[in-house]
């Protein structure tokens, strides 16, 4: 347990499950939104995550009983040692929210926000101390996935990116610094380069819906849970490591990369997306997949636990 | 055990995890290679593979004892019931290959070629029966990795490209077919779209080495472990399914991808992904590594094995 208290400001799917994980690592959590119900709704969603998060492992003294709620984001904020805000993706609400919340909150607190598509040097611009706003971005559900990215806008002081990464690195997460802002942060644009090609390649006939799930989920896939693909490339290289592997690959490589697809003009790919979804789980039951795919994200997460030697 | 036989032609890394796994399904195997030791080679290999595949379960009757080595390929296919080709990847010296192997073999036999890069509309050209060559393009190391990747030629008829996907499927393997020839078939396309925007990011200093290789191994690629990015999309939707999910964030996917990086046109990005490999496994014991991620891949295996119910 901590006497250390999170404000989490918006508690929609994102901010109740970082509310949550926050819980669990045995915070005091004060929860505020603005919405009708949200209280209910929020204390709904952390009892159905919270099964995960034993599983996973509760921290010393960590309890639901730690969520208190206020309608008043101020009062959210007054006291909180660290805020994480998860409003609405619009820059006037988020710069409204931020200003709530700045009414509340300790001039030298950090403020992290979740947003995947503002920026945070406009987000920042009107506050009062911009310096502590960072992005604390995370990839869903934040109670289960352990990536953060953490990005400072342009009033951002570099010491308060690093203590919100040495911040999100103390409490079990894996945050990464992002040192530049740019579309889509850094995950996104990768799952997007990847799905890119695949919208690309079930569009053109090359290969179904099921076949390209098969191909990642039995091929890269497999070796990306484990370690990364620049370490994984390292491996595929042998004793000459990434350098042999980039200087024999290389060249066929880029020759590949000139032929990969563009993403989808129009809209029609989602009809052909989702009919290549429901082929693929023609025969299947949707809702044990799911829950066999979360029972075995539970097994993964703590094999990779018990594996410090992997960077 | 079956009184079934492979001919493995061309026993270098590929070809030898091949044979491996061809034992470890209880099949004869005879091997050729023209190269000078190529048989120590090949049983040392094989040796070395043994233990992973005995872990993973080897089927009834399976044995290293059922190796057989002649420096003839046409003698190594001769009596085969499937052949398996790994040669070099030239076009003319794969045709003479493949020349020589049917001189051996059976003319309803099926020929499966482990190339990477030559079409195998080039390769059949010329072959006495080119209807029975396939591509069966393994991710390495194929003894350990499920996924290979099934195509036919201009020539190859429809049956036999159907006949090679269910001999893979049947020997516990996850074929896909690809409906067209196209550079790097599919999971080497698959991942050179991933690799382009890494190494975009990293030149461009959005972020390292270190932390990109973070955000797959800890953000995305647990889950593309476990199920298909297609799959994972259609869970991301809720009730609404990838229908929701692609209406619903497709317009941001589609201006990230306007910004996604160009693969880079000089050599010089080899070193700086170098740099950052050298940097990230700075304190690190690479060989522990390589040890930790190969022993949770084996877990991995094991529990998709026990989880029939995604697809």
């Amino acid at each position: 347990m901590t006497d250390r208290t999170i404000a989490v400001v918006g508690t929609g799917l994102i901010g109740a499950s970082w509310a949550a994980y926050y819980l669990a690592r045995g915070f005091r959590v004060v929860a505020s939104d603005p919405a009708g119900g949200a209280e209910e709704a929020l204390r709904e969603r952390i009892d159905g995550f919270w099964p995960t998060l034993e599983t996973l492992g509760l921290d010393e003294g960590a309890s639901r009983d730690r969520l208190e709620f206020t309608p008043s984001i101020a009062d959210a904020a007054r006291g909180a040692d660290f805020v994480q805000e998860n409003g609405p993706e619009r820059l006037d609400i988020k710069r409204s929210i931020l200003a709530e919340i700045e009414q509340g909150v300790g001039e030298d607190v950090l403020i992290a926000t979740s947003s995947s598509g503002l920026l945070v040097s406009e987000a920042q611009k009107g506050m009062r101390h911009p310096q502590r706003l960072v992005l604390g971005h995370p990839f869903n559900p934040p109670h289960l996935i352990p990536l953060v990215e953490v990005l400072g806008g342009e009033q951002t002081s570099p010491e308060n990116v690093e203590r919100a990464v040495a911040f999100y690195a103390g409490i079990g997460k894996k945050p990464i610094r992002i040192n530049r802002e740019v579309p889509g942060h850094v995950a996104n644009r990768l799952q997007d380069a990847l799905w890119r090609e695949m919208f690309h390649l079930v569009s053109t006939g090359v290969a179904s819906v099921a076949d390209i799930d098969t191909a990642i989920s039995y091929g890269p896939g497999l070796r990306w849970a484990l370690m990364g693909p620049f370490l994984t490339m390292h491996a595929g290289g042998g004793d000459g490591g990434i350098t042999h592997f980039l200087e024999h690959l290389g060249p066929a490589m880029r020759d590949w990369a000139r032929d990969l697809g563009e993403y989808p003009e129009t809209d029609e790919y989602v009809s052909t997306m989702a009919e290549g979804v429901e082929d693929e789980l023609a025969g299947h039951d949707w809702a044990a997949a799911l829950a066999a795919r979360d029972r075995l994200l539970l097994g993964l997460l703590a094999a990779k636990a018990e594996a410090p030697e992997i960077p």
